[in-house]
């Protein structure tokens, strides 16, 4: 509530102690009204100092690890996610939404370590909440709850949040987008796989952000290699926690990590060291399955055979050539249990080094179950977008259109009603168009606006021409000018613009 | 994290042991292992027992006043979305972006007695914050803190929340959509009003919901018509929320309100009643002006002189037959300080009677100010959009297609490399595509997944079509099959999909 002065913010206390005289005994009504009158009494106390006094007590910025984007910023946003949308579109998917809360408990035990960075709802009375981490956990409550929708391909495109310790440079902040593709449902076996990494590809591709390839990995492969290395079972988790640092550690530092800081043998790090270098193809499949102590492991033979099978549908959906089968990437991760994959960006310029991921996925089988006691199995891929629009911008070279409009009906006479007239009969006719506020305003000025803000036409009238019944229509890209009467020009300016 | 097997989740339990012993020293490490520690110690508890025992332990449900909206809610709400943004850019607007919550400081003293309703994040260390209660405050903040966005039109279209008593039958709720549309600078009066009302109108016919009105103030001309009649300074916020209400109760009621439980004289509240029965068009302007009492009072002229101005250009934009001056509106906020409007439903149904305002908004020309000090004035527009939701949801008799496929790939035989690689050269060439990811599909539910999803052409195959290089089309709207060589399949579609 703002006053004008201080004897009417004094009016308004006097107000609000009367309203607590005629609510006394409904105690809540009570304790709003003294909460409204404690808020005033510190804005009398704060009236008549100067503006600047005031603007030093509320600090106004966005909390820590947020940030606003601009119309210039949205504008390479929303292209960005339309671009998106119209990959998932097109192979079928629909979209779903959730809350940006949820119960604290169905988070409760799904991230690991990570689970500190939740961030929690106060407890105002009622039930304990928290902010989204990601939009898997939510999804896998939405199929545990919609019993008919075991079968679905959704993709979500949302904010998430994490209370990390925010850093502009490396991307991370407290609030970002993801925007995730998953497919669920019990199919033959690597098939939903194979379209969510074509998915993947496609989507990259079309963002046109430079050159990129796709690490692939299975769980099962891992755990196997693990077993037959020598890797006691309660330290596999650690030390593929470990491997999964190897994109930013030396095979020595980790090593390091594995026997030093986490105890194991030297010689079964040395066995581990061997496979976690392998990299290939389709061909990598056959090295292992000829791996006979490797393949004769349930779990290794298991993900190898899946390999083989995912590389048959790579090759017919036409992407074998950004993929790299690569027996070091791990993952994060608890949920996931076969295929996984990271998507990396290549870069050539230093602005955008260290990105990194740009989208990863897997398949995880088991987290539905956590919630509904029945197996749902779902794969899916989460673009990086904060990433990719880090990429995208530091791409732009030219300044962005932000606003769709058409034309710009201006004047070099005033001409307020009639600029609005012509508006309307624009607006009317679904011709995207704007006129200045101002009664009087120079045409240099509008014709200055029109061309910052790239809008392709620009109506120009005087007394002349509205006495005539006509109106200037100027091209902005050619430059030309041209009268067309006013009964025709809609036709003309649809015609020019393509409607 | 899931665990096939009791003796896998002790395994982990004692990794995590070991790792406790390794970050020894750091507390932060330590401590974050002992949540992990305690987290699985009560899984260890749980194991065993049955799923069923487990689900009732986890309440798998969103929650109070959030929901989930489904593929088939998701595809009405995003064509309402499109359209209103369709609107909002034929007028030129942008659109910005700010984080879901805010500095709770910033938020404090903006929404009067409702401030209750603000959710509140945990204190987890650092700042205090809160989730947004509506899209203008951060608009404002926005505004306050970059300079050179004095002058903007932006629309905004996101998630607000409110701790309020949910109710599924008044279509309250805590997370609730918002779509804004505001003008900031300074300009001729009334113009940007007349534009933000025009915008609104546009929007509610577009979106085709049924007859509606807009009831149209100024805050202004109560403030002097609350004066000439004789409200105390101090009552008039009182006697102002009184009024508000006559849209759902009687006058006799509202004057009990006034006189029995807010103190005011009868003789005071019989005035205000005579001006409150005022309704009409630009003729009630000439009405008030020959009202001597009232326009001498220098508020009420400042109002009635731009409600004058402001039915010329609504005139222009013809829409003036959907307007109704009303001097009984209100508006609850506190911010607004000149003309405040709010369109209404005329509900033929039932099922939607009640309905009610299905947009709101108003001038606030001193909202900025609060935070930078300088004032940047403001007008908009705020579509109630979950109501039209409601509304549309209503309305919907059959159902609605929720995907954007153009083409079903299936085949008699299996077929499942054949399918895939035709799909590749559909998605090749931007054609909405799908497969099901069955090896052996039965035909008969191909077909019927084609129907059912409303999807216009099935491309039907088996091995004699694949010997022979062809594919056969089939048309769902006609029925009609024709067999087309692969080499032509994609122009063909091309054509038939007038792409």
């Amino acid at each position: 509530m703002t006053f004008a002065n201080l004897s009417e913010l004094e009016a308004q206390i006097e107000a609000i102690k009367d309203q607590k005289k005629l609510v006394k005994g409904d105690k809540e009504k009570e304790a709003a009204l003294a909460l409204q009158l404690k808020e005033l009494n510190v804005q009398k106390a704060q009236f008549g100092k100067s503006s600047e006094q005031q603007k030093n007590k509320i600090t106004v910025k966005v909390p820590k690890g947020t940030r606003d984007f601009n119309d210039k910023e949205m504008a390479v946003r929303e292209h960005m996610f339309d671009t998106i949308k119209s990959v998932f579109k097109k192979h079928g998917a629909v979209t779903i939404d959730t809350p940006v809360f949820e119960l604290k408990e169905i988070l409760s035990g799904k991230y690991g370590e990570d689970s500190k960075l939740i961030y929690d709802l106060k407890d105002q009375g009622g039930e304990i909440c928290s902010l989204r981490y990601d939009l898997t956990v939510p999804f896998a409550r939405f199929l545990a709850m919609n019993r008919d929708y075991q079968n679905i391909k959704r993709y979500h495109i949302a904010k998430v949040y994490r209370r990390d310790n925010p850093s502009i440079n490396k991307g991370r902040m407290r609030e970002f987008n993801q925007c995730d593709f998953d497919i669920a449902g019990t199919y033959e076996p690597m098939v939903p796989d194979a379209e969510v990494i074509k998915v993947a590809v496609e989507i990259l591709e079309k963002l046109d952000i430079g050159s990129f390839f796709v690490k692939l990995n299975n769980r099962k492969i891992l755990d196997g290699m693990f077993q037959v290395c020598g890797v006691p079972q309660e330290k596999i988790r650690a030390i593929s926690s470990a491997v999964d640092k190897l994109d930013k550690m030396s095979w020595e530092d980790v090593k390091k990590e594995m026997t030093e800081e986490k105890g194991l043998a030297p010689e079964v790090a040395d066995r581990i060291g061997k496979y976690v270098s392998l990299k290939g193809g389709a061909d990598l499949c056959e090295k292992l399955i000829a791996d006979s102590t490797l393949y004769s492991n349930a779990s290794a033979k298991a993900g190898i055979d899946e390999m083989k099978t995912l590389f048959v549908y790579l090759d017919i959906f036409g992407i074998t050539d950004k993929i790299s089968f690569d027996l070091s990437l791990a993952r994060g991760l608890d949920y996931y249990t076969g295929v996984i994959y990271e998507a990396v960006f290549n870069s050539t310029s230093e602005e955008t080094s260290g990105v990194g991921s740009i989208a990863a996925g897997g398949r995880y089988d088991g987290l539905v179950g956590m919630f509904s006691g029945t197996e749902v199995p779902c794969v899916g891929v989460s673009i990086g977008i904060e990433r990719v629009y880090a990429i995208l911008m530091a791409k732009q070279s030219q300044s962005v259109k932000t606003t769709s409009t058409e034309v710009y009906v201006s004047a070099v006479d005033g001409q307020l009603a009639e600029r609005m007239k012509i508006c309307k009969e624009l607006w009317d006719n679904n011709i995207n168009a704007e006129f200045t506020y101002k009664a009087s305003p120079k045409i240099k000025n509008q014709l200055a606006t029109c061309e910052k803000q790239q809008i392709p036409f620009a109506i120009i009238i005087g007394s002349s021409e509205v006495q005539q019944g006509v109106v200037k229509v100027k091209e902005l890209a050619t430059g030309t000018e041209e009268s067309v009467s006013r009964a025709e020009m809609v036709s003309y300016l649809k015609a020019k613009l393509g409607k």
